[in-house]
Parts: structure tokens; sequence; C-alpha cells
């Protein structure tokens, strides 16, 4: 029998993280019994005077959150980092108790006023105030920090707990593990190849035509050779860009363009607020806007849980926690479905 | 301001993945208004004709369950490694395309033929049994491959689809990544200090005593130093053994006895069944039969996801998964609460 990567397991090695990920095509009809998530909440109202992040509205400290008419940025009032404290000593340290200084800062972006809407119901120029406000923090918080990560957890399922539309960004006067070991992978390519590997990528992928989710004149959208989740998909500039900051105007209204047509696909697959979570990498920033980083691509990534259905999800737990990441599903199959899908979200 | 690794946020390395976690105690505090996990379920039936994992019942490919009596294995009915298949080709391969061969065998282990009844419910002597069944099927698997994970998935939070008790072993031709990563820093350390690395690390927190949740005559539990999960733990011998086969009969008596009063610990914390992801890693198998393993320690770790209550679990989502792991409760914190718990489960 010839291999068909559509019907027989391999692995899969992912450049980026040095890691191999299991693919199990033919376990793809395995029934489920397990844990179906709770529906998502009804429509949100447009303004909710007890939701913080509303304007007009009463935040944890007792700050008044202004009557803002587009994106609105404010320190998260529960930090995971803060911008000055003690720190550790590191003097003749044991190597099993090994601890280390970490700084930052946390911010939460509200993408827009209205609660009730998200990328897909603004219009054009309100995701590229977005996309502008993600550019603006990267390049002042990039100044002082070495990392800056914009995430956003969208929806109940992805930890997220106010359902108004917004982002967070944590900065770091460190870099974190998965930058620092992507770091280490792109730099080997680059020294092997003399060319950013995930232009390489994009270009093979064009030619290839087997995991294009989308695309337009700058920008590629494909669920990933290696993709861990199953509707995992990275968005890939055409050209080499290095950071958020290095983009055209002309580079950032087709990337909105981009971000409005990926997340109506999501939307259409389960009929639902697809939830992910999702972020932003490039070159590091700080100490690192010194040296020229040419083996860095910025790039943006969506990793979404749901499988099956509005709420039948996979799971990341025994074999994928203790061994080895594991789908049933393959990236190309993946990426045939979200690319049959309309542009438009469903009303 | 001196500082107090209770209070202050700092950074903390993980030996066995050469990782680091960012730990921020001062976040503990945070409001949570996010997603509830939906109620368990009520009592489960001590014998449900239904459910293929009951003795007498009929599972998925037409056969019967026997009328077991202690523990049972049975093949995996949707395996996501298979003991055949063609092969991937992989010459000429392009660096951002890599696929391999991937081999193995999926089963399942019930615990009892019980439905109602759990590890604190068994019979010191039943959990023995499960003991033996896990070496049996470590020795007989591991003759053929390469690496034997057994694993349990605990409640439906963890994506456990059958309330049965039981749990999984997936062996594989290959050494799937926490393990080879773990087998490259074991060895790198047993290298530099020619003693094995979690002997070293378990005669150190014996001496600490501020991580320890629970020890006797051979095994020690702790919530380790670096652990990620709210109350994640590691259950660690107390002389040096490289594979579950290596056990003497002592060794499993008190193993025994170790994992009924940890699970006892777990479900007191939130009086809940406490969910989880747990399992053992060992000296890989296969051809490294062959040769001497020193740098491997034989341990069992606990991944449970809860952090506040019995429905408010920690999310690994937006930072964790494109930056860096982070927690709130201090690894210290958690061992205290679960030292405190009663060693006898609520009832
Ligand atoms: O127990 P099941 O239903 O086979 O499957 C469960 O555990 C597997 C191994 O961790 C995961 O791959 C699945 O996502 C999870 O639902
Ligand atoms: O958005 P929140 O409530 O700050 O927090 C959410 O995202 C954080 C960053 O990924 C996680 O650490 C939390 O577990 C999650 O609940």
């Amino acid at each position: 029998m010839a291999f068909n990567r559509d019907e027989h397991q391999h692995l899969r090695f992912n450049p980026l993280k040095a890691e191999w990920l299991l693919v199990s095509p033919h376990r793809a009809l395995r029934p489920w019994s397990g844990q179906v998530e709770p529906p998502a909440p009804d429509r949100v109202p447009r303004h909710d005077p007890a939701n913080p992040l509303c304007p007009g509205a009463v935040r944890a400290n007792g700050k008044i959150t202004p009557r803002y008419d587009s994106t609105y940025v404010f320190p998260n009032d529960f930090p995971a980092l803060l911008e000055e404290g003690p720190e550790p000593p590191h003097s003749e340290e044991d190597p099993l108790f090994r601890a280390r200084a970490a700084k930052g800062t946390c911010r939460v972006i509200c993408y827009h006023p209205h609660s009730d809407v998200y990328l897909t119901g603004l219009t054009l120029a309100e995701v590229v105030a977005v996309i502008d406000e993600w550019i603006k923090q990267t390049v002042e918080l990039g100044k002082k920090y070495t990392w800056v990560q914009i995430f956003e957890n969208r929806g109940a399922m992805m930890g997220c707990s106010n359902p108004h539309p917004h982002c967070q960004i944590w900065a770091s006067s460190f870099l974190p593990n998965e930058p620092r070991i992507k770091d280490t992978n792109l730099r080997d390519y680059y020294q092997k190849h003399q060319t950013p590997m995930l232009i390489d990528y994009a270009n093979k992928e064009i030619q290839k035509k087997e995991r294009i989710v989308y695309e337009n004149e700058h920008w590629l959208v494909v669920v990933p050779y290696w993709a861990l989740w199953p509707f995992e998909t990275m968005v890939l500039p055409k050209k080499q860009v290095e950071r958020f900051q290095d983009l055209n105007p002309c580079q950032k209204t087709t990337l909105a363009q981009t971000l409005q047509v990926l997340v109506a696909k999501y939307d259409n697959v389960f009929k639902c607020n697809f939830p992910y979570s999702m972020g932003w990498h490039g070159a590091p920033t700080g100490q690192f806007l010194d040296e020229p980083q040419p083996h860095w691509t910025f790039h943006g990534m969506y990793l979404p849980p749901l499988l099956r259905s509005a709420s039948v999800r996979k799971f990341m737990v025994g074999y994928e926690l203790l061994a080895q990441a594991q789908r049933d599903l393959t990236p190309e199959k993946a990426a045939a479905v979200l690319r049959e899908m309309p542009e438009k979200r469903f009303a």
C-alpha cells in the first residue's frame, strides 16, 4: 500500500520548535461522548455600565474608563508582570532551584467602544486603527522591554473573562520560552540558507497550494504543515518584515482585510464566535533593536481549540502533556474547510 | 525591600525541560468572572450495560467485554497509533516539510469491574493489582516499542469520555518530544554530577521540607519547584529506580499507599473528584533496554487544571501558548494546601 498522508499515521516536524507532532488521520471518525462545552452567552449588550471595559464604567481600582471612541489602552488591573519589585538573589545557585528576576507590564487594548461588535463588524478603517494601536504599543514598550507579547483570548473556552472585544499586551524584561526557542531555530535556518525561514516557507506554501486558507497581495494565511490545534493558522507576510512597526500603510490595510476574512471564515465553520488564542511574533525588541534580526519574520498565530462543533473541542491532555502533541484531522483537511468558507461572516 | 518568593514575581527554571516559568504571586487575588466548568455528573452507576468498559458490555467493534474481576486490558477501539501501515518517504527531504514513520499501539486498562469506585475506594491489594498491570504492560510493550506511555485523563474537564475508572497506554516506535527533551537534560546532569538528577532533587526536597505533600518509606510526593499547573505534583522514589519493572514488592505496596493518599488529598481540596492527567516516565525501552540508563529515574506526574474551586480552572491560553507558562499560586502554597489535607477522602 502506498503512503497517503490523508489516511496514514505519521510524524511531522515543526521547524520553529524543533519538535514532532503525531498525525493520526485514521482516528478522525472516533465517536465523542465526552465533555460538551457550555453554550456561549446570549447576545452581549452594546453597552454595559457594569463592565469596566465599557466607556464611562468604573474599573476595579475605582478609575473611570473614559468615553473613548476608537481603541482604548489601559494598564491591566491584575497584572502578571510588574515594572518594579525586589529581585531574587542568584549567587551560588543550585542548578535544581534556579530563579531569575522578571520585570514587565501588562495592558489591555479595547478594540472599539461597543461590546457587541467584533473585527468582522468593524469598518476596515476601524480594524486598521487596532493594527495601528498594536504597532504603537510594540514601539513604545519595545524601547524598554525585550519582548512585547500581544495576544487575544477569544471566548470563555479560552479563559476570556470579559465579553467586550479586547486583547492584551504583556511586555517583559526577558525573552519568554516560545520566542526564545523560535529565535534559535530561525537563526540556525538563516545561517544555513541565508534566507528567513518563514519567507521560504510562505513561498513554498504558495507553490504547493495544499494548506492555503486565504491570500491577498501582501499576506498569506495557511494551516501550517506542523499545526497542532485542529484549525490552527499562521498569518505570514509575502515579503520579509522583521517587526510589526515595519509594515507600510498598504500592508496594514491588507492585513486588516486578512484578519476580517480569517475571523469570518472561522466563525462560519461552526456558526459561532470561534474561540481562539491569537497573537503576534516578530523580532525581539529592547537590546535586540540594536542588531539586525534578518532571521525573524513577523507573523501571526491563531490557536483555536474547536474540533467537531461549536461545543466539542480537542483536549490537549494526558498523551499530549506527557508525551507529544497529536491530531486526527490533517492540516490539509482543516485548510480545505477554512478555504471553502465564505469571506463574510454569517449574519 | 527584600525578595520574598511568596510575594514577589520571578522566573523559575525547570531543569527537566530547560524552560522557564513565570511566577506572579501578587496576582493571586485577581477576581474571576470567566468560564465556570459544567458540574460533574451525578453518581455513576456501579454497572452500566451500555458502557463498553463494564463487564459483559458490548464494545464499538461488537466484541463483548468479559466478566473480569480485577484489572482488564483491551485494545483501544479508536487508536491514535497502529502497529502497521505504509511509511512516508523521506529521501531528499525539504527541512520545512519533514515527515517520519510512526508505529505503535493503544490500549485501555480498566482498574476494577465497578464503575463507581476509584483508587481511594479500592483495597490496597486492588491498587497493587493496578500497579502490577502497569508493570506487565510496560514490560510486554517495551520489548517492541521505544516508549510506553501510561497515562490517565481523569474527569470530563481533562477530555475523559468514559466515567469507568481506567487509564490508557500508548506505546510508540519513536521517543516522543517530552521524554526526548527530558532524556537530554537528565543525561547532561548525570554527566556533570555523576548522580541521577531526580534522586538529587528528591534528597534536596526532603531536606528543604518546603514543597512536600506526602512521604513514606520509599516515596516522596512534592509540588515541583518549577510546577506549571496550580496543584501539579511529582511522585519520586527515594532510591534510584530506572523503570517501573525495577520496583520490588515493598516499593509497590508503598506506591499503592502513596497513590491512595495523593488522590484523597486532591479530592479533599475542593470536595470533588479532582480532575487531572497523570502518567509515568522511566527510562526508554525497546533498543534502550540494551544500555544502562543511570540518568533516568522512574517517576509519576499529576497535572491537574483546577485553581480556585471545583469549577474554576487555570487556563493555559494566550500568553502561555505564545510566550511562557505562568502561575499565580506559588508551588509552596499549593504544597501546603495539599499537605494539610486529610489522607482519607471525604465521604
Ligand atoms: O481518552 P480518549 O477519548 O481516547 O482521548 C483523550 O485523550 C487523548 C490522549 O491524551 C487525547 O488525544 C484526546 O484529545 C482526549 O479526548
Ligand atoms: O485575561 P485574563 O483574565 O487576565 O487571563 C487569561 O489569560 C492569561 C494569559 O494567557 C492567563 O494567564 C489566564 O489563566 C487566563 O484566564
